[in-house]
């Protein structure tokens, strides 16, 4: 028999996720800020619930996908009373990009009421996340993690475990989204180099993107980077700057030199600086244009509805 | 019937290639400056000429693979002959990475004897070149292009067409190599980062390489890494350094700024203070954890042989 | 007649600096976490507190150097008193290097005790902190600068006002050390670059201290070099990096890119992981020698005592 | 008796050096490309030669004060005749900022023809040539050094001699040029960063240069980067540019990763590209505003006249 399961956080992630939960059976009781988000989840079966707590049911399973860290610790903070009614024999199957050491944090935190912490971030965006395509890491014990199993083949196509440290699949996903950015930054100057050398940008990408860089990251981000589709965001330059700090953060503590990260954060500060907190976040690519004394297009200081 | 080809520059690279064109059914003199690299060739049925001029036929086609800008330079100088002999209607088929503005040069030197040059330099590593398996990127005229397709067709396993400018292709893959380098420059942060906090840099990529990254770059690349194999050197570090050179200065030349590319030219240099010039060119990515207090294998410093 | 004055913290700067205060003229209490640190300012008179709070006197001046921004918020927090003593008419010349933010913050916090906090953070090692050549940055309201001028002239060689925000003091102290460690890498790098191309290293720097850059961070630091004059420490080099990291903190919160900053963040980071965290801070220096493939003295990894 | 000398290059730093050396006594031959340059010279008594190698007397002195490394090779040239004029005895006194490279080549094919090859780049810009306050480097054999005495000191305020190699007057020159660059890059972002947390960028570089930073690079450059002071030039952007890359390429030469000065090559290609090459080198500073998002003036993309 399916779990009933607790889910909060409805943003772009969140409520299609919630949406496939209870597409695989579960009954779903939600709860987000704005409640008006859970509308069509409500319409398909889930339970809005109006205090955050009572997502929860005693030694049952919750689900959180929010922005950041302070959002995740504010949502298991004591006066919530999340932890305490979830209880022993409790998960939180923590879902957000936070950073390895908040997780860490949190697991010890949730031993002391019983509850289980699962880190489970995800890759993908929200038209993977539909599709029933992301790829999820996950860490922390071993049985929490049998457990959760059947949710985590509801939400993604492939389950990677990276042991019992809490930390761990936070630490997989920073990786991952280092590695997404740093090469947004080396199309972004390889089509300003192509272009000032007389070379069509969308030429150059889909040579690439179908012969050694044949993967999702060069095709998708490369069509979006020759296109300059930047609106709406499907994940905003103000996360993605997050994420990158959360790198730079997670590498400064364990004494790690990231120079690479470095001038990332550089490309998305100035980004910031030209307005551009709203739009997805490869629209940092366009600092290359910029440098190289190229105009970007109007639009692309506008602010985002 | 299959054409009568010269065949100059029998490297790692040169070599198999030839040999595809030989049992494509094309007759083949070759030229190397070590004769001795002829000899599986000539096995094969090549005939080894004495002089570089005498690989060409009048109006027919000469191949050259060969290591840096001089290199061809030299091949083609006044003092050797090959120009004049292959004269009217002769295609010199220009495999090498060399700059953009020196293709655009010879080609017009070129035009003098009545020879087309064709830009044809090449994606793929010394087994890509045995397997039929590189990736072309041509440019230049186009009546050329059209006659030495099936030779193309006998080297690799796609050709993709740039248009007539004659440094347009060597533009591709000077881009090409400078994503590469990125590439691994990322990977080498990440799995420093990811070490340094816990994960396992095999775990981590083979992760990677299946989903977002499932591309040859981070596939072939990150088992590299993770496995320090640089050694015997697939591409020399040293010719590597040369085409991140070759991207600054056509990029200084056309006012793009490139600061990636400028990092990967400080890593590069670093590995060949350190005495890695005759490693695989990927060996540069050991500055990331040297940088991070870990140590590299005593081996990494001793130059191959 | 001299104010009677509370000191906290008596570190490498704030015992001379307390000192100085005594050989004016002043009556001091003063407070450390290590008491034994006070011994030779109690021989020249200092009154040796045993609570925080007890170096207050109602409506007097308290002044506080110390490490960072915890040490000083903790110095402040409400448990320990020190506030509610000094009360209405007191004020709180706070000397150490903190975030503009953090002293914003705490400049509001003061206002509800009736206490003033002015910042005025110093340039100079501690031997200019004997020898009373401090350089002195301060902000904040007006009235109680005219009040500390005195204390500040014996403290310092000459003081400069950046007007009434408790914040503007520590952003040009930051954007000095800042302009220091930047200083400090530019010169490592010329001086490799000197000697890998025959060059002695200190003649290179003794022409141009004693020309075009002919000032103290030049002749000072570019001697330290030279000489790798590292231990011990007149400033911790893992105090170093937390002020470049309030630097890129302040500069982020102000969509501030700042790529030679992120530069020295990396090069601090590295000297951490290399076990240099006791050397004086100009020691991320070595950096550029290693690089470049040129080995350290073996004592520069050894921590210091 | 004072020597009689030649002189080549009459641009902005060699016409006041050649004034100062008829202003000490010496008889002088001038030649210049643009033959106009010499009519105030002529005024002062010099002789303005119609062709290049007619400056040099049979064992004299020749001074060349060139743009590059291509116009000072153009000028010893064989077709030009001057080397085979000056001939055994000979010194030719190279002022100009070139490769140590360059140098040393340049001195090996001196002496073929007898004639001394002596590095002596300067500092200073051409306020200082005409106040005679230049800092000259000289490098090469000592009895022609001891000969050019006389003719250094009606040129500049101090000689430092950097010993026999050719090449190391000019390594030192480039070091030096390299430290501007760099202390301009640090006062661009200093500023950026004080002027976005409310700090005038006058009153910030005011307080630094008169304490730690009280030279006259700090001075002098701060000043023109506070008031944008870019136009005329007093050394062009595209020359600075210049030597920037002579600093890259001897060190990549010498295998030494310098990071900082690959940063600033490219901040330079970036003005480059922005149509600053006529404005003064410090300009390349507007982009750390620009990055920022804040706007520069509008006459900084202009050409200059």
């Amino acid at each position: 028999m399916n779990e009933s399961i607790g889910f909060v956080g409805l943003g772009n992630m969140g409520e299609p996720m919630a949406s496939n939960l209870l597409k695989a059976g579960h009954a779903l009781r939600v709860y987000n800020r704005t409640p008006a988000r859970a509308a069509s989840l409500m319409a398909q079966g889930a339970k809005l619930v109006p205090r955050l707590s009572e997502v929860a049911d005693p030694g049952g399973i919750v689900i959180t996908m929010l922005s950041d860290d302070q959002a995740l610790e504010g949502a298991v903070a004591d006066d919530n009373g999340l932890l305490q009614r979830l209880g022993p024999g409790g998960i939180h199957l923590s879902m957000s990009t936070v950073s390895p050491a908040t997780a860490r944090n949190l697991a010890e935190r949730h031993r002391r009421y019983g509850v289980t912490y699962l880190a489970a971030p995800v890759f993908g965006r929200p038209q993977a996340a539909v599709a029933r395509k992301l790829w999820i890491c996950v860490s922390g014990p071993r049985a929490a993690k049998d457990r959760v199993q059947p949710i985590l083949s509801a939400l993604g196509q492939a389950v990677f475990d990276f042991g019992e440290d809490p930390g761990a699949a936070n630490v997989v996903k920073l990786s991952g989204n280092f590695l997404i950015a740093s090469a947004i930054e080396a199309m972004a100057e390889a089509m300003t180099f192509a272009e000032k050398n007389g070379i069509d940008r969308a030429r150059l990408i889909d040579m690439l993107a179908q012969t050694m860089f044949a993967c999702p990251i060069y095709q998708n981000y490369g069509k979006a980077i020759v296109q300059e589709d930047y609106k709406p965001a499907r994940f905003r330059l103000s996360l993605g700057l997050k994420d990158i700090d959360l790198v730079l953060q997670t590498a400064a503590a364990s004494k790690t030199p990231m120079p690479l990260a470095s001038m990332l954060h550089d490309r998305f500060i100035s980004a910031m600086a030209k307005g551009r907190e709203e739009l997805d976040w490869a629209a940092f690519a366009l600092g290359a244009w910029e440098d190289a004394g190229l105009h970007r297009h109007p639009h692309h200081t506008e602010k985002g509805k």
